[in-house]
């Protein structure tokens, strides 16, 4: 929720003049994305957003990810679609950072996904399964099951300061899942960070999906189990199996789950659930003095984790067969 | 620079709905604008600022604000024109606080103005100046010279540990401006705040003007010296009198300055830098714990004071006559 790098005017115009996009005519700078610099453009020709990749985004990864929005864009999946400039290359340089234009995406980021939200996010999800399966670049998952144990290391001498007794418990689940993580799933693009703000609805339509900076190869179902947990908890760390049981059958009305992959489930929100608690208790213990974005609570996921390691079986998500 | 009050969905979807203005499309927080939050708001009738005022600005001043704004907007000045709700009403509340919804300018906030385009501001300025003669309401100028010498009390104690006799160059200053200050020149309502980042050009031409919310009733050439303060020294501390010239010709393009406009021109400068070194300098001063918002350096104004101090008379402004 930040613009970190400032962009001087004649530099974005020399910049847009790369482009057959026409002239620009505003050009602001929107609290959008954690990770990196976004400004509203619009031009002669229509709207656009202007996306500064900062540090903490892999320039040798830029290629994966524009790569898959350009691809999923053109078989339907409404994501923003790289634009490519005069001589054919999607990424450019500007204010001294990796720079990219995107078509716009309308559509609400919402607060409070209902039930028929949720259908509607499961099925966009499962649509996005589809369209990534013959996408040929492939990109390794850095925050999957064998990238847990470094952030762990790097949390564990201080994370009882945070909540006493996390580290034990943090230290208990890894090795369960270490000894237990599914490995035969069907696997493909996944989005790997689904979460309520980078999704767009107008009405109870997903407009968009935006931010696919965490996308990666992994088991397809995975990204489900992250939808589950960023979705279907309510405020007060209730899970809600209304919601729950409209994601997954919004999901199933594109793609039905394998058997494998319902049983599976519980498992891999477990791991889901862990992923999170950990990369924000690194980012909650390593806050930068003075920094603008502050860190969210890791002992949400430490609540949601309970909620998975006491599930039997899917039907605990709703799911019944 | 900074979103200070997060807006839920069905909360804005709602308020929107008091206006006639059609179904909201996008709405994203925007990096403009120090005092108040401001989003960029997209609805099937078209595109719209929507500003919630923080508490810097006082609610009762809103009406003269928003009606100047309207009362300027139908006179041909480009500014946000504010939208009126199903009831007639400019003023609502969102989220806890005062709300209002303006069109949205195109244009592009500027780094570096040229002479032309400080031109351009200089003829801008004076149309406004024209274009607020019959504006009925009236607001005193809060930050003019009556104003000054409380913001010195507050700075005093503590000014040399920003510089090294700031304290007393800054009273010596504001004795001699008590002393000289004009009272009898043409005065009206004045923006007061025309910075280079509340000027939006398209080109060379000033596409639209925005943040009214210092405007005030006071002299007109003191609005003037405001810009010449502002938008005509380099950022080596150089004062360029091609720019100056320039503006003050586009000025009097529309509005010639009456003859002790012209010999007040120096002394109105000098209060201008005191008034933004003051401010600034209460603010440097009183930086509240974890800010966001990086106070401005108060010493560019003391260093244009110093300017302002040699001139000897409006020649040195690139005025002769």
């Amino acid at each position: 929720m930040a613009v970190y790098t400032d962009v001087p005017e004649d530099a974005l115009v020399a910049f847009v003049e790369g482009y057959d996009i026409g002239a620009v005519l505003s050009f602001k700078g929107i609290a959008e994305g954690v990770e990196n610099t976004n400004y509203f453009l619009h031009t002669e020709r229509g709207s656009y957003i202007l996306t500064l990749y900062e540090k903490r985004v892999r320039e040798g990864d830029l290629p994966f990810f524009l790569g898959l929005m350009e691809h999923l864009s053109t078989r339907g999946i409404v994501c923003p679609l790289p634009v490519r400039d005069r001589r054919g290359e999607a990424l450019g340089r500007l204010a001294g950072r990796p720079a990219a234009i995107a078509t716009f995406l309308e559509g609400l980021s919402i607060r409070r996904p209902t039930a028929k939200r949720c259908g509607a996010l499961g099925e966009a999800l499962a649509r996005l399964h589809e369209a990534g399966r013959d996408f040929p670049l492939r990109r390794e998952n850095a925050l999957s099951l064998p990238g847990w144990r470094p952030l762990l290391h790097q949390a564990a001498a201080q994370a009882d300061t945070v909540s006493p007794g996390l580290a034990a418990r943090t230290q208990a689940e890894l090795d369960r899942l270490e000894a237990s993580w599914p490995t035969d799933l069907p696997a493909g693009v996944i989005h790997a960070d689904l979460f309520v703000d980078n999704v767009f609805f107008i009405g109870e339509d997903v407009s968009g999906i935006i931010d696919f900076y965490f996308a990666c190869n992994d088991l397809l179902a995975y990204d489900l189990a992250i939808c589950l947990n960023a979705w279907c908890f309510e405020q007060d760390g209730s899970y809600n199996v209304t919601k729950s049981r409209a994601l997954i059958a919004g999901y199933e009305r594109v793609r039905r789950l394998e058997p494998a992959e319902v049983a599976a489930l519980p498992i891999l929100c477990r791991g889901a659930a862990l992923r999170f608690l950990l990369t924000r208790l690194v980012d909650w213990l390593n806050v930068p003095e003075g920094a603008f974005v502050r860190p969210k609570d890791p002992l949400e996921y430490d609540r949601k984790l309970a909620f998975h390691r006491r599930a039997a079986s899917a039907a605990d998500y709703g799911l019944d067969r």
